[in-house]
């Protein structure tokens, strides 16, 4: 174990600043990634470009790819998705447009960008990374289970997609508005590309997924914290085990439980009830005890995006007195959330 | 769900039989691959092969691959390990004599075959495969959480390398001997070797690790039995996402739990305490029951190698009383190992 308190982050850095590509969508709905930069990384992001017949916009300045470049811009990300998760034909002279211009170009969908010819070629060609961040990095080494210096904290969920990633999100912007150190690590393409590094955890050998976690939150300062995005969920019938890997390699010492109200089955899987929010604290602190035995709930994340203010503002206050813990939606700020910071940072 | 109770490999099948080779070791211990498989699939090995000077035998006919070919077989086998993994040089021309004379060449080492060029060469030229056990098919898909027809049995251990493939091989033996149908289902690449076919768990993306498991027990006739080789340990550090999602892809019926007495911490993690049979027992039955609401323990399985036959009766005896179920070490058969099979098939 390091004594230096160093971080020594082993994974490596994607090039920014970025230009977060649009498309040729008309939905926002599918450029949840670009909003999603916009809002968590404004200090990535010096604009966006996108296809000629685009309507889509994140609000940030339209710039061609040569202008992206002379403000400081080292890549393209490709911002929206598309059904079915393959590059279209009608980006590719965009993203040319882009590696000409001298930008990397970042992807975080299915397909490779390698396996599109034209744009493997125009990289060899004119030396420009093409950049998949579903590829874990090489050389992931099994777990060791030694503990780590510094402090973390892991969100968990009661399912998959719910708002474990921007729970982390909103923690991390919390306590680094208290002072305090403080790091969001992603495990998730999304999360990637928002922190600029992390570990699609997901994609890694399952042998290898506790000890690609563990390289996720490296030896910290003792004051320092990792904010560590979740994935999955621990009764998850597809996904469970990557769910306990990540809990495992992470050790943290805070958990905080992600659920949404009224989802009663496993998203994709409806023969499966969804586990309460107090099972899921349990089996959380019952497994996470084994690599780090001080493990704590921090308290709830309730995502209410479905309710209006007054409903959702009363349905945190009975939970958190149902549950005896702080509940908060963290993506309404007020003295909930306040609470759940609070009750994280003890 | 497949209603036709038509059992469908989704897994390809090695070919066999099989020609051991045995490399230029002298040292039996370096051979336990092609120990395995003389002894659980005799029917698979028609002989072995050897470099010159090599010392160790198996015991079973000395073959060239002329002569092994014409006894049937149709590839060669490495049953051999070295340190480090490699194959070494001087085996290749052996392979290469083996290739030529008509077989294909299957190996469970870290190193992949088609590395050697040439071995890759020879392959394309001859018209012959290389199959590395250790690669997952193409095309697993993310897990379904379906109940699927037919019984399961699943070993598990309080940790790794103590007696889960082989508690699994002699089950599936017994249970045939009592005319049960049965198949065992491998997930290592000892196991893959022996059953002929099977998943690698440890290679597989960790998104896919509980489809992998479902793809090693396909639907089968109500009464048929499916014995799953187990990995890892669901308290292992670094190992224990991989353990969880075999236990929820599998959906076993009946678990039996492995156990090496007299090993205390946690092999190559040395600050982690194994845990106990009884806590094992409890968190596999908890957390098997997300997909399998029926499952129950069958009883315990000890690794008593290290003991005298005396000792290894007297620890059963009273391993038994204090858990309240059977307790056999597999490899000892007698009244012991028959309660352990009739308490797994009531």
């Amino acid at each position: 174990m390091s004594q230096s308190f160093l971080r020594t982050d082993a994974l490596p850095a994607l090039p920014g600043p970025y230009l977060l590509f649009l498309g040729d969508v008309h939905e926002a709905g599918y450029a949840k990634t670009a909003f999603g930069l916009r809002d968590w990384a404004p200090e990535r992001c010096v604009g966006e470009f996108a296809c000629a017949g685009a309507t889509v916009t994140t609000g940030l300045p339209f710039l061609t790819p040569a202008q992206a470049v002379a403000a400081g811009a080292r890549s393209i990300v490709i911002g929206v998705a598309n059904i079915g998760g393959q590059i279209p034909e009608a980006w590719i002279t965009s993203l040319l447009q882009a590696m000409e211009a001298g930008l990397d170009v970042i992807s975080g969908m299915h397909m490779r960008l390698g396996e599109l010819v034209a744009l493997r070629d125009a990289a060899a060609a004119l030396g420009r990374q093409l950049i998949d961040v579903r590829q874990p990095p090489a050389g992931i080494p099994i777990a060791s289970g030694h503990r780590r210096t510094g402090k973390r904290l892991l969100t968990l969920g009661t399912d998959c997609a719910l708002g474990k990633k921007y729970t982390a999100l909103a923690l991390t912007r919390a306590f680094a508005q208290r002072g305090h150190a403080v790091d969001f690590r992603a495990t998730g393409q999304t999360g990637i590309l928002i922190a600029g590094r992390g570990m699609p955890m997901d994609a890694v050998i399952s042998d290898f997924a506790a000890g690609a976690a563990e390289l996720v939150s490296p030896d910290a300062d003792p004051t320092h914290w990792d904010i560590i995005e979740g994935q999955g969920s621990l009764f998850h019938p597809a996904y469970a085990g990557v769910s306990l890997a990540l809990l495992h390699g992470s050790q943290p010492d805070v958990v905080v439980i992600c659920h949404q109200p009224g989802r009663e089955r496993v998203l994709g899987h409806p023969q499966y009830a969804l586990p309460s929010i107090e099972e899921t604290i349990a089996l959380t602190l019952q497994l996470g005890r084994r690599t780090n035995a001080g493990i704590r709930c921090g308290g709830v994340a309730l995502n209410t995006a479905h309710l209006d203010a007054t409903a959702a503002e009363a349905l945190l206050r009975s939970e958190s007195q149902r549950l005896g813990c702080a509940v908060a939606d963290p993506m309404r700020p007020g003295p909930a959330f306040d609470q759940l910071v609070d009750a994280c940072l003890v």
